[in-house]
């Protein structure tokens, strides 16, 4: 098919790529065949099967021009992000990774490359309806992440409008996956089956729309590898309530998240639900884990994290 | 009143200080009792009633750092930008812009400051439907310029908003005014005036917003002793069409800008006027000049410059 032909030996620079869904990029664009490098502080694999690793700190911008100059990459997946839990939403990083994601792109464009894909967020748009469409819903965000990211939305777009680089941009609805922070949602669920600890739901009737890490990251290998330009939502197109994530996550452990019920009555965001006809239609990708698969698959990795005996 | 009690003896830190607006920022701080400091490039000028200058590149994030650090201004004005005419619409340099603006907005709140005003402009607006509206104008921005500074907008927004620091943000219209550069529409008048050489508008009926550069400085200076927080447009608030605005040039020019007008039939903008009640109300500032008054002061300028009898 065509993204084969495109990508065979494209060089493609990838940042972010011992994330949360980076680590399921690399896969991906090796079956592709292309030439795939990485940039990390930290590079904590060696070359391998076709993958380069670069240590490079993305904020030294003097080091990633000298990198970069040096790759000559022709596309350009741009995931890094700081998104240490419980602070990224309101960091003064975010400041900091608007500046070098631009310094990267401006050292990307200057270096002859082509294509700039990069991470945006559900979070740009205003929440008050959904679906979230990416051609009609206002973009609204409500924390220094979002407006960070939709900041790097408005100058790529306008930077691509010009003809200087193809751009797209993948808004991440909610995720879910091996190697999910502790403290987040589903290892939350996860972690009380487990104990058979009760876990309280504020507002078990709020609505959102969940994908598996992997399928976030092979549809942004997909975005690359197409053509297709701006804003495309990466999500399921489908909605579920806290209450049914949780009783799938229970099915998954063979076992029951033990659950105290909060009221709705206060949510000021009841259903987060995207439009994904962008994503099914022109990016041409479809999830390979349901939600239930994809749980099963979650849970499966926890419990062998954390042993299956160990409440 | 209440501003000269507020600014009275406080650092201010101002960028841009030597541009079209940026000079006529001076005065109206020094009436308010202000310390201020510049920073600049190439510092013109030598420390003058209570204006200390700085010669600092604002690209070099490590020597704004130690100039904030020695100076910890309260309160940041920052104009700066590159402006070229006939480039900086489409300029890559308007990436480096946004990441400078961005550490020197960190740096500054880092050092302890309160209150930033920036430069916003008219096209961060959707120009399909006027007056724009601070409120309500949907924010579509059309070229990488427009982008960069709605860009900007979404991160200080969301900074302020989190409470790290003020923030107002002054969406410039269509300026005029002594030292403009020559290639722009009210110098071309003007010229065209004194050589009597005919001059062609393509869209003799287009309307826009047009205010006194000395007025938009004085506006920003207003806004920044305020405590108005968010967008404010900066603007008359009164739609002039292109003919009229060269009658009033040829009026006070005494003599005629001769015209050859074209047909408005293809112009997808064909008015742009500015909503002014928060500048009005909220800001509490009038401008000093009408259009009248203001392109006199313009056009004496002009003849000053080249000499009445250039023809």
């Amino acid at each position: 098919m065509g993204f084969t032909d495109l990508m065979t030996g494209a060089r493609v620079l990838v940042t972010g790529a011992t994330g949360f869904v980076g680590r399921h990029i690399l896969g991906p664009l090796q079956a592709l065949g292309c030439e795939v490098h990485v940039i990390s502080r930290r590079p904590a694999n060696h070359d391998s099967r076709g993958v380069r690793y670069h240590e490079c700190d993305l904020h030294n911008h003097a080091g990633v021009a000298s990198l970069m100059g040096a790759i000559r990459p022709e596309h350009l997946l741009h995931l890094a992000w700081d998104v240490t839990p419980g602070e990224y939403i309101t960091s003064l990083e975010n400041l900091r990774w608007v500046q070098s994601t631009l310094a990267l792109a401006h050292i990307f464009v200057e270096c002859g490359g082509r294509r700039i894909v990069g991470a945006g967020t559900a979070a740009e748009y205003s929440w008050h309806k959904s679906p979230c469409d990416e051609a009609t819903t206002p973009l609204v965000p409500d924390s220094l992440y979002a407006g960070s990211k939709l900041a790097l939305w408005h100058v790529l777009d306008r930077l691509s409008a010009q003809g200087s680089v193809g751009f797209a941009w993948g808004r991440v609805f909610f995720m879910f996956g091996p190697h999910e922070a502790p403290e987040r949602l589903v290892p939350v669920m996860v972690d009380a089956a487990r104990r058979q600890q009760s876990l309280t739901l504020r507002h078990p009737t709020q609505v959102r729309d969940y994908l598996h890490a992997a399928d976030v990251g092979a549809a942004f290998v997909a975005l690359l590898a197409s053509d297709v330009q701006g804003a495309v939502n990466l999500a399921s197109g489908e909605g579920t309530d806290l209450s049914a994530l949780a009783g799938l996550v229970g099915e998954a452990a063979g076992t029951e998240v033990p659950l105290e019920l909060g009221s709705t009555l206060d949510d000021p965001h009841p259903v987060v639900v995207a439009e994904v006809t962008r994503l099914r239609e022109e990016v041409r990708f479809t999830p390979r884990f349901s939600l239930r698969s994809g749980l099963r698959d979650t849970v499966d990795w926890w419990f062998r994290q954390h042993g299956n005996a160990g409440t």
